[in-house]
């Protein structure tokens, strides 16, 4: 049988893997810059011709970026995403496009357990379950996972991160008009995101009278020489996190766990805990004790979007219903 | 074949009917008061009596409240709620206890149109799709109900009511915190329900100066007489419920439609329109011309979740995976 082409398209670069069934063949992985490709197809070309690779079982492409009706777009980059250009450009019979998250959330039950690492404790649950997973990078997306009892897997898409920002008190009022000045309502994403953190950094030099702007890496380096303005930036980054995902678990009640993924979410890995994230997502009143039922996990792997793209595959995806 | 036996367990009464396949015997529909019987057991054993019939199909019965594992709790009655109890009751074979608004999800599609009213126009969508239950009466919850390729339903559980009320103003911030009084977090279900819009009434009262408590029959009789006070609480009401409906939205992506249900919801049916049910939905910033891909709909079936029961039993619910 012919291997599986699966390809993770971010706004910047894109990662390329053959798979065999479930398993992502780990040292066919290559990395692309967007920037020196007119189009995916030429990407996926290149790569099956370095590969010596002439056609494919199947092919899977995660999109960062909304897919409605097999179309995925990307904010910052004019490339078509659709099944009939990722099917000729693969050889490929069956082609499936998916939002990176839901991407994700195929990956859930197939990832090396070491790659997992535990942030807030809860019980396991065994058996058919939702999880959801919970994207912070550049922007930031939920995606629940429903495994149904006839044994088929349901990863819905979303657009949490535009969603309402979580206000409970004056400062949070505060931080929710800054935000919104950028587009006239404060989403989610306008906080809990790369640039989110940034405006929450500038947020808090304004309140003092002593704007000092900075990147999301600069306010990284801060906060480890432990600079108290963007300690205070991530304390506040790490509340509205954890107030976010805890409503998006009364949401979806994802008694098999949160899962965190993307690279500001792994950035925060050390400082979710000393900076109140369990406290936060347990802070519904009365539900509180019910909170206790959700574990929240970090994904640590890099390449879980392929993983579950291949899983995805190997699951019949793309084949006539 | 034997009927099916529905059931619809609210928390003061009981709504009781046979059915065949997927459709609901209208003439055998029966109310009973929970209060005149110890447990749901002998409620469904005088119906079965009365009807004459001896053993059923299957049955299933939905709950106002969480279901868990099959198990389904109600806050103020102590009735077992679970698949053995109700088995034995029916003396059937399959058996399936489901949270009421999942029962409503499974309805949707197999409900006459005539009792379906538009209150947010949008484009029809045809095929698999995603759509939304979205319940306000004694309390508020959601349930999106996802059709997949496979032809399988999952209607999703959940706790919407439990999360974070929006907070966008000043005043939204004052009413947050008069409603965190009662239990130390200010939840979506505080202000849209039954009890939320007294809650909603009494703080006007209190941030004019004037306390005059009224029940939520009080309040629509006098919003009826053009009451300033009523007016002014349907649209706080109003507004709230536009904007949990918008940020609901785009957390689950009902291309197939937003569908309310429930009491609270039904007696504001002529108030959405006038009072900007549409336009606090659509206030989303940059998403707001996003937002007009969602109609939203008004269920006036009373019996809805008995027809969603009988759905989900013809469609082989409660048989062995």
């Amino acid at each position: 049988m012919s291997p599986s082409l699966v390809a993770d398209v971010g706004g910047t670069n894109t990662r390329v893997a053959l798979a065999e069934g479930p398993r992502v063949l780990a040292e066919t992985i290559r990395r692309f810059r967007n920037a020196d490709h007119p189009d995916l197809e030429s990407v996926l070309r290149a790569f099956l011709a370095e590969a010596g690779v002439a056609d494919c079982d199947a092919a899977a492409v995660a999109v960062a970026g909304p897919v409605r009706d097999g179309v995925g777009r990307l904010t910052n980059l004019d490339w078509a995403l659709d099944r009939p250009t990722l099917a000729r450009a693969a050889r490929a019979e069956r082609a499936v496009v998916l939002n990176d998250l839901q991407a994700q959330g195929h990956a859930l039950g197939a990832l090396d357990p070491s790659h997992i690492r535990a942030v807030v404790p809860g019980p396991t649950v065994e058996g058919p379950t939702a999880r959801l997973v919970v994207g912070v990078g550049t922007g930031f997306n939920a995606a629940p996972v429903i495994d149904t009892e006839r044994g088929e897997r349901v990863v819905a898409a979303s657009e949490s991160g535009h969603a309402g920002l979580p206000v409970r008190t004056e400062a949070e009022l505060r931080l929710s008009r800054f935000a919104a000045r950028t587009h006239g309502f404060a989403e989610v994403e306008d906080v809990l995101s790369g640039p989110g953190l940034e405006r929450v950094y500038a947020w808090l030099g304004e309140e003092a009278g002593d704007p000092r702007p900075a990147t999301a890496g600069e306010i990284a380096a801060a906060l480890a020489r432990g600079e108290a303005r963007a300690e205070e930036a991530a304390r506040v980054f790490v509340g509205a996190l954890g107030a976010v995902c805890g409503d998006l678990a009364l949401i979806h009640l994802p008694f098999g766990g949160v899962f965190l993924v993307g690279g500001v979410a792994r950035a925060f890995r050390d400082h979710l805990g000393p900076l109140g994230f369990a406290e936060a997502f347990r802070a519904k009143g009365r539900f509180s004790g019910f909170m206790e039922t959700f574990a929240v996990h970090l994904i640590e792997d890099d390449y879980a979007a392929l993983t579950g793209l291949a899983s995805h595959l190997a699951g019949g995806a793309g084949r006539a219903p």
